[in-house]
């Protein structure tokens, strides 16, 4: 897990959509370099596994492939694939090289990006919409505040990613947060409801509101609810693993909007291009000089001086060894016991969703799921959080949400899903999908969405959509780690039903009498829904495991479209 | 009622807008065959009585000019408009001459239609918007799912109908289930919560969740709510009559759209365009062979006969009678009152809201309310149910309520309803609509808006909006069809209230001081209070009945418009 | 008090942005007129105070230097600020030449927009957005019913005025009801929740709900509710005090919109354009005759009769003495607390903030707050109530909520404030917005929001931003009415934290441990937060009055932009 193929991570680069040409160069290029046992620094991959080179190099091949006809406008943005690449390089072993060749890419981007703006010739070529609204893969996450030592990464709006997610997954963001070890995330507030689940690592969280201050010793599957507002920072003071989580965010002035607000930091406003680092700035800094001197009555030189001594690194920084150990010392809790009535409201502001009971499981798979009347913190984002944990080459079976919506993320293991979706043409414009809703004549047909799983993809499970998951074998020597593990969020959960479409237990074909099941499917299907004994989660066909190899590349992303 | 004339279903053609001249020959041409003793399986004429052609003769024309003005986008599927002229056929003598000339209208206009969406001449015709944005009659229904056996007709998103529905009305439909006698509608789920309040017939509903089935026996005046996600099926067991559901809809993925799941089901995919069917496909064939093969644990050929047996009949198909027997057995009760906690919090999913004691009532009319405080079901929905029983020659007083809006549909009877609205000029733009309410100086002018009332009409009464709803007498031979009958839906019901501004009873104008009954109308005003006796219904006036035929006809739709 | 120089009134004149030339010059003319001792009649300057004409003269002029480069869609309506020109007259000397030049100016200005609006060569000149998009002058607000005793004026929709207003706080409008001594308010109700905060004066506001009428004697620092499409009526029965209330309304229909509708009242249609009366019309008078006559069980010609005693006045009307002491006099309360179950949910329909103990307060301050919780009336509005008075040479601390938007009219005093908001753009379009949003190279960049105060001015503070209310010292030789007063409305209310940025106590920079503090700010911050003592309000630094005059004018509204 500590090393990494350089072939990986170039790539990673070749997904890149906008210059193919330069991308299928580099990969050529990328395979006169030593391919094993790298150093990890870069963050997404530091969690993927050896020896899956080859299948990773078709499995981006293909999504380089379909990237290239992705072209979101939020994937325009040639620094977030800067960003990528300059980390990848740090585990190169010609680092200058490397990052002289992602500085000349960047430099051809940016080029090309500007002749555009100016009204080149490329306008005409408009570009298409994401052909599946309900799956981001990773790349489509954004480029929040990169830093030397970890990264914020968040998904982008979702009524601008799909046209079809407009309902109340609108008002939610996905975020996922990676620290590198011995680190210290500057202290910030948002201007949203937020709750966090640790996908990896341990560390100390601690949040200041009003005349309080609350830390948490965290570790994976802990899920925090951070309320609205409160000014947070954090440590990951392990000295070799990262610390990961995901993050839901729910703003509070504008539905799919927030922003991030530091009262230390300190901005280089003409810093060169190249950088990795989006600094920060604090706010502070906005006031008038006689409004900071009356507010710390204290004389204008003492507070620049003071305020001068930050350093522009980024929101997230190293830290020394002393301070993580003071930093990571949590609130005494023994007192808190004796005094129970201090902060009995807090008290339930983290728990541990993977020392729960599942909600569903066999010996397949694990379905966790804490609704926000168990953890009452989620009652006012409103959301449940689930793990789910399917084995290897196992599937969770065909089920659909009877009201609550899922955005859901990846954070081990691989797969795919497949889920029924009423039928849809990509939509060139809002009145072709008005045109589209209005039809009468699509009703009662479906299409098939699928997508491929790894480390951060996303994808949403509306209400109502059979879908299933299937975990993926991707490497037979090793077990532990090729489970799928996908964390997600249930908008809309109270109350929520999962009806299961086959196995043995709560399948609700099973409930209809003899005579509905024959008017509905015919005489035989009685007979045959009794055929799985499994419920919840099963095994993928074992007697034909030579065919089993076609499971990795099923006809990804088949739509049946409209002539 | 069980006869009706081949007249009257022609008229209904005629109400074409598309193609004018054609409909009006098919009048002409309607007027050459036997008028009446026809046996009926069109729907939503179903309910009409008879002898009332002439004066629906007229109506229709007038609807027809009407409708000729309206051209609202949902109603250029010229589809919807063959399959009710395809049913009005197998109810006349020479059905296949009428199916012909259904036809041939079709081709006429779908390849006038195709003409258009290859960019003809006729783009500078830009659709003029429907002059009363509270008011849709029955024509304007979407046929969602037609079928020989019955229909599912559906009112489009309110903000697509109306640029002054914004509000949280948008996050509403409305629907109506007709089925015939001794039929099966196919299990199906929605992505939305739903409430049913049957307006004619008996019959059984069951619906399916998790690991429970619940079946309800129906009848006219039931309100029966089904969950979010419920798959849920339904028989209409009677030998002769129609069963009739009124559906509110309240989507849980985006605010005005749902979609229907069915698990059976067989859809021709190239079905020649003639047919009224719309097939309904199983959800289970997007998955993948392997998946299913999974799921079910069994081979594919087995799988593949089983689900082959469907038939394509569309969503309400005939059922035998000892199929009918089975299903319309309810869920003996006994043993549920023997243990009553074992699904206490079902036994309120149906009520019957005719049985409750009136909200408001007299010798002249009757008006039922179920709010969401007594029926707690209809909590989570946050909607009241509603039927207004009208007599005869007779209104509902001037009224506003204080934080409703409602949305009401026709169910028997016919009438009108008029309503002072803030004046406003039909919009060509979303620009003008916002200078409109931009412009202070139109503030405290009202306009009227007034629709006529028969079955399967909708119209919308906003909060603070002062109204009257008027029972007409159509047919002076027949005293019980002749009351106006209206289901509705109150959105934002809990502690709305209604204010009524004449009668005897609960009028907000006697309530004021004799002095601000002064200053606000003058002197006379008070005495004048005290003339109504009577309290919510009043007779028309009964001294002019030569003058009240003159109600028949008012000066409909007249707006005051701004040069 | 009572007196007010016309240099003021027409210096109110010359922040028109449409004529500036025309402006300048009646800055010029107006100086040929006496200065002081007239009577008020105006509404707005009605407050404000003696001798303050140079610094005002300074301060209208920037204001019209930013308004002309304001020019949002609503303040186009010239008709408005000929109201303000027209009642600024009746303070004249010379009202009738006055009068002339209102009436002039508006000739040119009507003629100058329906030349644009005849499509003219002003069509490239696009408006540019307002450049602060949470500070909304007085200026801003719409005129929504003029009357010669008194007005209501409206700010828009606050979508409309702000690209960065489409949150929760989109849903409420705020608007500011000023009556003059001795008036009567036509009963209205409005398809709206609504709350007032009584800002002057004293009167008894009356409402009327199915079959109770509820009346409440107001005074300053009152609050109430009225509940949706309640019937309201007020009197000012002061003789010489304007009544003046700050309103908060929360549409039921329509988010952003809301209409007025009157029982009685009577409208001109063709009145002169000149009028500053915006008529009311009854909503009786959109029923047909049949209906009215049946509705009242009343003849036609009497109804007329009755109805035809109407006088067009407006909404605001004189009414005799006795009137006045008849609707003055309040419900008995004594057997209502013999009977206290008869009405109890209103007991608690009125209650007064200022007679609370403030949340936040010393020497320097007060800052009352009512939250829904302790005030149950304001939970279904589900907003706080707030009075901040800062006095003279003070501000209030910086500090941001965490959850809460406030919503701010200032009533009295003078000041300004200033806040941290995410960088951002002046967008020139719904693509720039979106554009910018996406970016992730601005996150962690701050820029100054602030604005002028004075009595009218409307600002917004979003959750989250950090902000200062800084009091101006206007006049020294005045005491009582320096104080700077701000009546506002918190959004999202509930659980809202206030966090505060400096000062002793709740200093949440105070609450972190020596190391975080370290990390962020460096090492000399840890001694600097001790400096202040004072806590929540602190006096501008009193060292350097010299300097300190700069406080009147700091560099207004400087935006970093993007080049």
């Amino acid at each position: 897990m500590l090393s990494l193929s350089y072939m990986h991570l170039m790539n990673a680069l070749s997904t890149s959509y906008v210059l193919e040409q330069v991308a299928t160069m580099s990969i050529l290029r990328a395979r006169q370099f030593p391919l094993f046992l790298l150093l990890i620094s870069t963050l997404f991959l530091a969690s993927s596994s050896v020896n899956d080179h080859d299948q990773e190099c078709q499995q981006s091949i293909c999504r380089g492939i379909f990237r290239n006809s992705l072209k979101s406008r939020q994937e325009e943005d040639p620094r977030t694939e800067y960003f990528y690449c300059w980390q990848s390089c740090q585990t190169s072993e010609d680092t200058e090289e490397c990052e002289a060749a992602c500085r000349e890419r960047l430099d051809g981007q940016l080029e090309k990006q500007s002749q555009k703006e100016q009204g080149g010739e490329d306008q005409d070529e408009k570009p298409t919409s994401n052909p599946n609204p309900y799956y981001f893969p990773k790349s489509t996450l954004l480029n929040r505040f990169g830093a030397e030592e970890g990264g914020y990464v968040v998904l982008n709006s979702l009524t601008r990613l799909s046209p079809f997610l407009r309902g109340r997954i609108k008002n939610y963001r996905l975020a996922l947060f990676l620290t590198a070890p011995g680190t210290f995330v500057l202290p910030y507030h948002i201007d949203a409801e937020s709750a966090f689940v640790v996908s990896a690592g341990k560390g100390t969280l601690t949040f200041v509101v009003k005349n309080k201050k609350e830390s948490f010793k965290i570790e994976e599957g802990d899920v925090i609810r951070v309320p609205g507002g409160a000014t947070t920072y954090l440590i990951n003071h392990h000295s070799s693993e990262h610390l990961n989580l995901v993050q839901l965010i729910r703003p509070v002035n504008i539905p799919d909007l927030f922003e991030e607000f530091f009262p230390g930091g300190y901005k280089i406003r003409d810093r060169e291009d190249y950088s990795i680092l989006d600094d920060v700035e604090s706010y502070y800094s906005v006031f008038s000089n006689d409004i900071l001197e009356a507010a710390f009555n204290t004389p204008r030189e003492q507070l620049e001086k003071a305020l001068g001594q930050q350093r522009p690194e980024g929101m997230i920084i190293k830290a020394s060894k002393e301070q993580l150990k003071a930093l990571s010392k949590q609130d005494p809790s023994w007192w808190r016991k004796l005094v129970p009535w201090w902060s009995s409201e807090d008290t339930d502001l983290k728990f541990n969703l993977q020392s729960q009971k599942p909600l569903h499981s066999n010996n397949y798979g694990k379905f966790y799921e804490a609704s926000p009347q168990e953890f009452n913190q989620l009652l006012d984002v409103n959301v449940s959080v689930v793990i789910v944990e399917i084995n290897s080459e196992t599937m969770m079976v065909p089920h659909y949400n009877s009201k609550a919506t899922y955005l859901m993320m990846v954070v081990s293991g691989t797969g795919w899903f497949e889920m029924a979706s009423p039928q849809f043409t990509l939509p060139g414009s809002e009145e072709e999908i008005e045109y589209q809703e209005d039809q009468g004549e699509q009703r009662g047909m479906y299409t098939k969405v699928s997508g491929k799983l790894s480390l951060g993809d996303v994808f949403v499970v509306p209400a109502g959509r059979p879908v299933v998951f299937v975990s993926q074998n991707n490497d037979e020597s090793n077990n532990q780690n090729q489970n799928l593990r996908i964390v997600g969020f249930g908008i809309n959960a109270p109350n929520n039903i999962r009806n299961f479409l086959a196995g043995q237990e709560d399948n609700i074909m099973k409930m209809m009498e003899s005579e509905a099941k024959q008017l509905t499917f015919g005489k035989e299907m009685e007979q045959l829904l009794s055929n799985q004994k499994q419920s919840y989660f099963v095994p993928l066909s074992t007697q034909k495991s030579e065919e089993g190899r076609n499971h990795s590349s099923p006809d990804w992303l088949q739509f049946k479209t409209k002539q």
